[in-house]
C-alpha cells in the first residue's frame, strides 16, 4: 500500500482546515489512491467513488463537519466521505460480514448523518435537517449531494418544490456524471446536456474572484454584489434554469475535478443563507483509465488486479438474472404485445439483450419506479403485456401504484422481482426481505417463486399467457442449486410441486423459491440418517396450494414452512392461518422465516445461516421431536 | 329538475360533434346545471367539478371519444365526464351503495379508461396508453388531465421526464385551479403564478386564428407555421417554461371557462402529433357564487339547499380528526420540539388550528407523501419530534420511505393515519384497508389503534414521550362510540386493555381500534341473553399483547380477533401465529377481518356489515358453538 501521508492524519473533516490548498491537492490524490488500492482488493462500488474525490475534498475543506451536515444520496458514492472521516483503517472490511457498510450508516459514524441505499432521498432528508436547525436555532450548514439519475426520481422533485418554498439556508449539490449505473434517460438528461454546454464557470469564476477580492472583507463581499449576484457572475448569459424557477440560485456547471475552483465555490456558497444549487460535472472512474472508458462495467467490482486492469469474468451456473433476460427475449418472440420496463437497471435485471433485440419494446424509465409501474398499468389497459422488472427492494417505491393502479383495476402487469431475499454485501437497504409481506395482502395479485432458473423461465412464459390480472414473480440474487431434481411438473395455476414424499414422513416441508434447495439438501442428508421428509416446492405464494399441504401434512402431522422473507405477513403465517381456517387442527405448523429485524450486510450464505435459513438449521429442527418454536 | 334538452341526448362524447359551437355553450350550461341540481341532492365533490365544465365540453367536442382517450387524474373532477358519457340518469345514485362511483372506474364505463383516487397518476397512465397505441399501430389521441396540485407529486414529474423523452403523440392538460383541496403549496405554485401573469392567450389566439384561417385547409395549416409555432403564436414573448425544457410544447395560459377559445385550441392541438402541454386556468366552484368564494368549504359537500346556499353544519360527537387536531395542539404546547407535517390535507387531518397557532412548526408539503415522510425523518434525525399526519391510504405512497428512511434508521417519526378502515362513499381507492398489513412487517415500528377519541389523544401524548423509534397510530373516519366505558387504564408500552372478562366467558374477543365498540356492543347484547364474553381492547397492533390474550384465551378456550383491515398480514393472523409459536395449542383462534377483495363504496355501516364487521355478525359467530371459519 502506498504511504498516505496526509490522509492518514485525518480523523474528522475539520482536520482538512489545517492543510493549504496545495496540500489539499495531495489529499485528493491520496483519497483516490486509497480507493484504487482498497476497492481493488475488497470489491465494492468503484467508478462512482472515483468520480466524487475532488468534490468531497473541496466540500469537506470548505465546510466544518461537524457541526455542518452533508447528506449523501445513495451512499455508494461516499467512499471518499468514509476516508475523510477516519475510516481508512477499516476499509479492508468494506461490505464484509460485521465489517464496514458500503453505504452511509448512522450507527457507523456521527457524520453518517443519514443513510441511504435507495436513490432520491437526500434532498428531503437535508431539508428536514435544515428545518430542525431553524427550529432549534442552530447555525450549521446543510448540504445534500445528489446525482443526475437520483434527481429525476419523483421524491427529489417533491423535495425541490418544497425546498424552494421553505427558502431556508441549504445547498443541493448535483453530482452530474452523465449516467447512473446505466446511461441516464429522460427529458431531463437532454436538459442537463444543454446546461452542460453553457460556458464552464472556471473562467467566470476567475472574473468573480478578482472582483470579490477587491472588496474589503468576506462579510462585506457576501453582503454586496456577490451575495445577490453569484449566479450572474458565473452564468451571466443564461437564466431561467428549472432550478432557478423553483427558487434556487443555480451555480454551474463546474468541472467537478477542478479542486481550486471547487474550493472557491464552496467557500463562497457556505457564506450564503438561501437555497443554492451547485451543478458539478464529474467523470465516473476518474483517474483509472479503463473505468473512465466503461464506467458501467466498473460500477460495482469484484476484487481485481489494479495493474492488469482486468476483472475476472464470472463464470459458473446461470443466474436468475440471466434466466429472466433469456425468458424476456423468448416471450417477446412468442408475443408481439409483450414489452419490458426497467427502472434504470437494464444490466441488473438482465434486460440488456432484450433492449438490443427489441429496442422499440423496451422502456427504461430511469429511477422512477412509481411512474414505471403506472406506465405499465396504462400499457396493460391499452392491450399490451408488460413485463415490469424491478428489484424486490425497489418495488417498495411502487407499492401504492401496484395496489392503486394495477391491482384495483386488475390489470395484467407482470412484475419480475430480482434480488428477493437476502442480497448479501449491500445490506439492509437492498435486501428483498419484505415483498411477500407487502404484496400478498393486495387483492387480485398472484405471486410466484421459482425453485431454479429453469422454473423461472417457465413461470415467465406462464405469466405471458395469463391475462386475467396482475402477477408477480420473486427470485433471489445469484444462481440456483443445480442439484435439484431435473424432472418437473408443468406450471399450473395454484398448484405446488411435490418433490419428494413418504408414508413415513417426519415432516412436510413447504419451501418457497430459494429455500427449495435448502429443503432438498436437508431431505437428502436426513435420508442418509434414515429419516424421511416430504418436500413441497410451493411455487405459488398466492394463492397457496393448501390442498396439497393439508394432504401431506395430515399424514406427517407436521408442516414446516420455510421462506426468505420476513415472518410477519409472510408465507408461513398465511399457511398456518389457512390450515386452521380449513379446520386442520391436527397439523402442527412451524414457520421458518426472517426474524423481525433488519438484517445486516455480509455474504449470502453467512447471513442466511444466521437467520436460520440453512439445511443445518432445518435438519436440527426436524430432528427435534418437540417443536421448539 | 331543469329540462336538460341537449345533455339528455348525449350518450357518448362523439354526440357532441352534431352540435354547433353555440349549442355547445348550452351543453356546458346544462352540465353545470346538472351538477348543481344533482350534487346538492346527493352530496359529493362539488367545487372542482364546477371548475371543469367548459374544459370537458371543449375537449370532448374537439376529440373523438371513443377511440380517443382522456385519462383524468383523481376522478373527483370528472363529473362532467360522467354526464357527457350517458350517465345523467344514474347521477341520483352517486357514491351510494351499489350506485355510481364518485371516481372513474373501468368497470363502470368504457370511457372510464383509467380510474384514480390518488393524485398524480394520469400522465403515467396516459403515456402507457400512448406507448400501447404506438406499438399496435393505432391512431387514437391520448390526453391526460391533471391538476396543479397533482402535477407537483413526484410521479407526475417522473412521467413528464419520460414523456418528453418518448416524444410521442400525447397531450397533458393542466387544470390549474390554484388550489387542490387546501391552497396549494410549494415553489411550483409561485412558478405557476408567474406563468399565469403572462398574457392570456385569448388575444393571441385571435391573431393565430385569423392567420391560420387564411391557409387553404386544416392539414396545410397544421403542416405550416402553426404546426411548429403554436407556442410562439400563443406566447411569443416567453419561452423556456419548465415544461418546454422537458420536451413539451407549452400552450397557455388559457381561460378554462372560455369555451370558444378552448374549442379552437383543442381542435388545433388534436392535429399535432407530439407532446403538448395545455395550461388552463379554472375557478373552483365556477357558477355558484359562494363556492367560488370558499372553494375549500365547498370541495366535498353533504346534501344542501341550492337556493339557500347553505350546508347543514355537522354537529354530533367529536371526530377522530378533531381529536387528533386537538392532540397536536396539546403536544405542541407541551414540547417545543414537536412539529407537524401534512401532505395537502390540513383540514382532512385536523391540523387547521395547529397551522394557525404554530405556523412555523407546521409543514404542508403538498401532494408529496414520499418527500413528507423522509422530510420528517430528517427532522427526527435533527432532533425534532415530527407528527406526520397522512391518511392510511395515502401513506401507501410513502411505504418505501417509512421502511427505508424512517425504520431502518429507527428514527422517532410519529405517523397519524386518519381514515384507517373503510371510509365509505369514496370507495376502494380511499379505504384504509391495508395499513396493518403494510406496516407491521417493518422492523422497529410500533403501531397503535385507539378505541375512541379520548384514547387517541392519550396515544398522541404517549408517542410524544417515546423517542426510541418510529410509531404509528391508526384511527377511522368519523366519531367514536360514546357508549364505551369511560374508565380507562393508562397507556403502557405493549399493554392491552381488558374491558370486560368473566370466569364463564364463551369467548375472548380481541378488538382493534374501531372494532372495540362493535365487540362492546356484542358483549352487552349477549349479556342480556346470559352469555358472557371477554373484550380486550388491543391498543397495540405491534407489539401484540400476547400475554393478556393467552391468559384470558386459556380460560375461555376461544380467541376471536376482529379488525378493520385485510385479513392477510393483519392483526388476527399474527395473533394466531404468536399464540401457536408460544405453544398455546389449546386455544382456538378465529380471525374476523376484511376479505381478500377490494371493498366497493357505500355508507360505512352498510359496507362494514357486509364485510362481517358488525355486532350482529359477531354475536352470531359467538353463539355458534363450533367454529365455522
Amino acid at each position: 500500500m502506498t504511504n498516505l501521508e496526509l490522509l492518514s492524519q485525518i480523523v474528522l473533516p475539520t482536520d482538512l482546515h489545517k492543510f493549504s490548498d496545495k496540500e489539499l491537492l495531495q489529499v485528493a490524490q491520496e483519497v483516490r489512491q486509497a480507493i484504487l488500492e482498497r476497492v481493488s482488493k475488497t470489491g465494492g462500488h468503484f467508478s462512482s467513488n472515483l468520480g466524487t474525490v475532488e468534490l468531497t475534498v473541496a466540500m469537506y475543506a470548505a465546510y466544518s463537519l461537524p457541526p455542518d451536515k452533508v447528506v449523501w444520496d445513495t451512499g455508494h458514492q461516499a467512499y471518499p466521505h468514509k476516508l475523510l472521516t477516519g475510516r481508512l483503517e477499516r476499509f479492508d472490511t468494506l461490505r464484509k460480514h460485521k465489517g464496514m457498510s458500503g453505504f452511509l450508516k448512522r450507527d457507523e459514524h456521527e457524520l453518517d448523518v443519514f443513510g441511504a441505499g435507495h436513490a432520491g432521498t437526500a434532498i428531503s432528508a437535508a431539508l428536514g435537517f435544515a428545518a430542525a436547525r431553524d427550529r432549534v436555532g442552530g447555525k450549521e450548514k446543510v448540504v445534500a449531494v445528489t446525482g443526475d439519475a437520483a434527481i429525476c426520481s419523483g421524491m427529489s422533485w417533491e423535495a425541490l418544490n418544497h425546498g424552494g418554498e421553505l427558502n431556508t439556508d441549504f445547498t443541493v449539490v448535483l453530482n452530474d456524471n452523465r449516467m447512473s449505473i446505466a446511461p441516464n434517460v429522460g427529458a431531463l438528461t437532454s436538459y442537463f446536456n444543454r446546461l452542460r454546454s453553457r460556458p464552464q464557470i472556471q473562467d467566470l469564476a476567475q472574473r468573480a474572484k478578482s472582483l470579490a477580492e477587491r472588496m474589503p472583507n468576506p462579510i462585506h463581499r457576501v453582503a454586496s454584489g456577490l451575495r445577490h449576484g453569484i449566479t450572474h457572475y458565473f452564468a451571466p448569459e443564461e437564466t431561467g434554469t428549472i432550478f432557478e424557477e423553483m427558487g434556487f440560485e443555480y451555480i454551474g456547471p463546474v468541472d467537478g475535478h477542478d479542486l481550486p475552483t471547487l474550493l472557491e465555490i464552496f467557500r463562497n456558497v457556505r457564506e450564503l443563507d438561501r437555497p443554492i444549487f451547485v451543478h458539478a460535472i464529474t467523470v465516473k472512474g476518474k483517474g483509472y483509465e479503463v473505468a473512465e472508458e466503461d464506467a458501467r462495467k466498473w460500477h460495482g467490482v469484484v476484487p481485481f488486479d489494479l495493474q492488469a486492469c482486468e476483472m475476472a469474468k464470472s463464470s459458473g451456473p446461470v443466474t436468475f438474472t440471466q434466466a429472466f433476460g433469456d425468458a424476456a427475449v423468448e416471450c417477446a418472440e412468442l408475443d408481439p404485445k409483450m414489452v419490458a420496463i426497467t427502472a434504470a437497471m437494464p444490466d441488473g435485471t438482465g434486460l440488456t439483450n432484450f433492449a438490443k433485440q427489441f429496442p422499440d419494446r423496451y422502456y427504461d424509465v430511469g429511477i422512477a419506479e412509481q411512474h414505471g409501474v403506472t406506465f405499465a398499468a396504462g400499457q396493460a389497459a391499452g392491450g399490451l403485456k408488460p413485463f415490469c422488472a424491478i428489484y424486490s427492494t425497489f418495488l417498495q417505491r411502487g407499492y401504492d401504484q401496484v395496489l392503486h393502479d394495477v391491482c384495483i383495476q386488475k390489470l395484467p402487469v407482470r412484475f419480475f422481482m430480482d434480488r428477493a431475499g437476502l442480497v448479501g454485501d449491500d445490506g439492509p437497504t437492498h435486501h428483498g426481505a419484505f415483498d411477500i409481506s407487502f404484496l400478498t395482502h393486495i387483492p387480485h395479485l398472484v405471486l410466484l417463486a421459482p425453485r431454479d432458473t429453469t422454473e423461472l423461465r417457465e413461470m415467465a412464459r406462464w405469466t405471458l399467457g395469463y391475462d386475467r390480472g396482475p402477477t408477480a414473480v420473486r427470485y433471489p440474487r445469484g444462481a440456483s442449486d443445480d442439484r435439484l431434481p431435473e424432472l418437473r411438473t408443468p406450471i399450473e395455476f395454484g398448484r405446488s410441486e411435490v418433490l419428494t414424499q413418504s408414508d413415513q414422513s417426519a415432516a412436510t416441508v413447504v419451501a418457497v423459491g430459494s429455500m427449495v434447495s435448502v429443503a432438498w439438501e436437508a431431505a437428502q442428508r436426513l435420508r442418509e440418517e434414515g429419516i424421511s421428509i416430504d418436500v413441497i416446492n410451493a411455487r405459488w405464494i398466492k394463492p397457496i396450494d393448501l390442498e396439497a399441504i393439508a394432504r401431506l401434512g395430515a399424514r406427517s402431522g407436521r408442516v414446516i414452512t420455510i421462506e426468505e422473507n420476513a415472518r410477519i405477513g409472510g408465507f408461513g403465517q398465511q399457511v398456518r392461518d389457512g390450515l386452521a381456517e380449513a379446520g386442520h387442527d391436527g397439523i402442527r405448523v412451524e414457520v421458518v422465516a426472517l426474524p423481525d429485524a433488519f438484517i445486516e450486510h455480509g455474504a449470502q450464505p453467512i447471513i442466511r445461516a444466521e437467520a436460520g435459513l440453512s439445511a443445518d438449521a432445518l435438519i436440527e429442527r426436524i430432528k427435534t421431536r418437540h417443536r421448539v418454536g
